[in-house]
């Protein structure tokens, strides 16, 4: 049994509970088709999911993170009354002491193991006990989706809702994410014409908003000299934008299976099928928005083919890291998979190009035939998932990977028999000391607060002890999850006066928007060499 | 008949409404006394008024307002899909063209007319059509009220919940009020261990916490050389904080009056009773508390004697000028009221010192006796309402001073017939073409419409008109009032994440709050000159 297959039998009780219990509650029109009930029930359908509500459907704020040594930090018992601050400086002060247990600086060995920190061997013997340097790289790579909530426009009052509030030159550098030593290359944009309504964010004004019909993804990155050099190899980054607490799209999900073929993923194979929703959003484009004219696909497909080739033509090693939380896990997924179908993971000598998705929180994407054919290609997956979120449960609850396999080989036939890919990283929220009981299905889907449960992961059965001095307070960024004695107010991030600033004549108006970027002029150029180009564009 | 009383007699037939309805929604308590009900029904007492609830029970916002010109500006017809900007900039340009006509700045007569503007002849002739000084100066007082809640900390997971957020030397520039002309001198504060747990603010940390007892009720400043040389005099303005969202501090009303006597003003008829809540809130103090030791009378008394008897001995001129919204004007009306019969409204010389009070949406706060002592004593007060508005309805929604004067001869036994002083100047905000239909009655109460209405108020019957660029966007800055077509967020007075910072070290925390300001030395001296001192304080 591999280590992962034996942590995941060892999960705790509550999460071997029977998926068929949740199916009522997350997805009752899955549960009406098993009735054999007709989906358009009214009473049902169409309609938000109750216990997926967010307890506050106010703006999703932001981001950052403490800078980390990866020095393993011993927590002692955390008294109610402790603040934050004192919990820390203790934290740092048994660090002090164990200074010449702790050892060197893990990280400084990425340049020698940064493959097997990607899944060349699957992760074997690194989840339990929980390895430093995966579990540093872990919430490095959970850091750059974040960074897609901590900088997205939520605001429906502004003229720039569903776009990225930075530039895409200063991205990091406005999150106060300096030292990441990456460059986003380019910004990815999707159409908000599809069949996800609930996850799409539109400004509330008719005229003069920066697009009618796009929403900003989530952005292409890469590492700079001197970061490429500390991580033993030039790192292209893909990170995907999901939803913080806003869970209403799951209903959105239209529970349906189409083969990746269909909309143009070259996979010789029509059984290979994914969720027709995340399928749509990732190719979906519109002619008429300058932003969205191209697809999702067309964007990132582009500049992964641009970067890989400029960075291995110069001789250098290259990984593309595909990362998203949420709904950005499917697309993570998703294109990273396609990345491999169309052949661009690999250099210019034709050697393979390492290409690993770090999803957190994710769904399912495709059935078993996706997932075969996925790891069949040589991409890594790990999710690192709260075995109390609902949201990796579907869709595919009635059928998925863990049906006997008799009863699968059967559903695989079914439109709606779904299988996660990769290699799972369960952890439980309940192993925090720092967070509070409660029923709030936004919390235990919380991106910050699986980053948090990843700090203080050592293993199955390992006391819950923060790895680094990464700020417990961040989990409340977005949410209501920290015990109240911390004092860290819930939903803290947000903008001053929600972007209203004093004019020079006194007038309080929304900040100017830098320009906004759209997409590079090769892009037609580059997706006439992919063959993907047809005469409609441009 | 008055200007007043003939403005009051042609109000809306909206605002004529029985009050006897609105009893049942707006004070069930005294619905039940009157129906012969005990008040303690669990299902009614006690409970939060649930059309009084506020949309959001968010942070209460911040402050400020466009410097001013008091010359009237057109306002044409407010196109739907026209944005704020566009239509200033149309009423400037209308302004210009108007130029020759608009005649001179209004606020350079005040020297010679300011006696008038605080209602030395009771404001008659000025209320309809209204007098631009008037209105210019009804919005300078309001935005000292204004200031109150702008600074306010109601951050419950703060530290310095229920305290000022900025350092008293520092007040006015830290709302971007430099121009104001005025030095805060003191601050004054409250006991929460009263009856008004509604009102009170108080942090969730149990301990560390800048006052267990006390909140930050409001302050005392008083005009720079520069200010007084053009105003006419030195003016000492009291302003006393409210609550501009949270209205369920009315439930807590005891509904019961009083002898004002019985607290410990020197009135020799203990026929004159204030609301008991009022009289507590204003009287109360808490010995164990370096904030509430000395009660919101004594620090006002005290300040408001030191600061008359310096600049009345220096041979000026001197006025004072009480202010509040909401709660904050009860406290305004009998803080006046002390004032005058504690004899502190009259100069070195022995010459009166004009005393007026601008309130804002006000309660009833005392009986028709109450009102004549309160008016004999030659305090002014002018109360600005917007006639759809609940608060000023209460408490003594049954019996007022618009109950046939029989009847209320024979209520004023019953110690529930409450009177209304001065002089109203009713508002009506389905007048702004900038508002929405809304049924929130905390929008109709907002102190920030109340300046805006004002700014387009010119008399009953008169077409809406902006009198100067206050910019009507500051409406919006806690509550959802404007149409949305304005594009300005609800609510949208905020701190930039919640007043977290982040420190050298990463980690966020909570902004250093500078040292919180008690009373001055001299207190105790200047109670035992007030005859107030005993010695159980120090």
């Amino acid at each position: 049994m591999t280590d992962h297959a034996r942590l995941y039998k060892e999960r705790p009780a509550h999460a071997r509970r029977s998926p068929y219990l949740l199916m009522a509650i997350a997805c009752p029109k899955l549960l009406l088709r098993f009735l054999g009930l007709p989906r358009s029930l009214p009473s049902l359908d169409r309609q938000p999911l109750p216990c997926l509500l967010p307890a506050r459907s106010s703006p999703i704020p932001v981001l950052r993170a403490v800078p980390r040594t990866a020095k393993a930090r011993t927590l002692s018992a955390v008294k109610d009354d402790q603040s934050l601050s004192s919990i820390i400086t203790e934290l740092e002060q048994e660090q002090e002491e164990d200074e010449t247990a702790a050892g060197e600086d893990v990280t400084r060995r990425l340049p020698e193991r940064w493959r097997e920190i990607h899944g060349r061997d699957d992760w074997a013997g690194l989840l339990d006990p929980m390895d430093p340097l995966l579990r540093s790289e872990l919430i490095r790579y959970g850091e750059f989706a974040q960074a897609c909530y901590d900088s997205f426009d939520y605001d429906p009052f502004s003229r720039c809702c569903g776009s990225c509030k930075y530039n895409r030159r200063r991205f990091f550098s406005s999150l106060g994410m300096e030292g990441t030593g990456y460059e986003v290359t380019r910004y990815l944009y999707a159409t908000s014409n599809i069949n996800l309504p609930n996850f799409f964010t539109k400004s509330r004004a008719g005229a003069k908003i920066w697009s009618q019909r796009a929403n900003w993804m989530g952005y292409v990155a890469v590492s700079d000299d001197e970061t490429t050099a500390r991580l033993g190899r030039r790192d292209i980054v893909v990170a995907w934008r999901g939803t913080v607490t806003r869970l209403e799209w799951i209903a959105d999900l239209m529970d349906f299976l189409r083969p990746v073929s269909s909309v143009g993923i070259p996979c010789p194979d029509p059984s290979v099928k994914v969720e027709s929703g995340f399928a749509e959003l990732y190719t979906d484009k519109d002619p008429t928005c300058r932003f969205c004219k191209y697809s999702a696909r067309e964007q990132l497909l582009t500049e992964v083919r641009k970067l890989v080739e400029l960075h291995s033509k110069a001789g250098e090693e290259v990984s593309i890291s595909v990362t998203g939380h949420s709904l950005g896990s499917a697309l993570a997924m998703l294109s990273a998979y396609d990345i491999a179908e169309m052949g661009l993971n690999v250099g210019e000598g034709g050697d393979r190009v390492a290409t690993t998705v770090f999803s957190f929180s994710g769904p399912r994407v495709g059935n078993g035939h996706f997932k075969e054919r996925f790891e069949g290609l040589g991409i890594k997956a790990i999710r690192v998932v709260n075995v109390h979120d609902t949201v990796p449960k579907v869709p595919g609850i009635l059928f998925n990977e863990r049906v006997p396999a008799f009863l699968r080989r059967l559903a695989e036939a079914l439109p709606w028999s779904y299988s996660h890919v990769g290699v799972e990283l369960p952890l439980d929220h309940r192993r925090s000391p720092f967070l509070k009981e409660t029923v709030d299905p936004s919390c235990f889907h919380n991106l910050e607060a699986h980053l948090h449960l990843l700090d203080g992961f050592h293993g199955k059965g390992h006391r819950f002890v923060l790895a680094s001095g990464r700020d417990p307070a961040l989990v409340n960024k977005a949410c209501d999850f920290l015990k109240e004695h911390h004092m860290v107010p819930p939903f803290w991030r947000q903008d001053e006066n929600k972007g209203m600033t004093r004019a020079h004549d006194g007038r309080w108006v929304q900040s100017d928007r830098q320009e906004v970027d759209d997409h590079p002029e090769d892009t037609h150029h580059h997706l006439r060499r992919l063959g993907l180009a047809n005469d409609d564009h441009h």
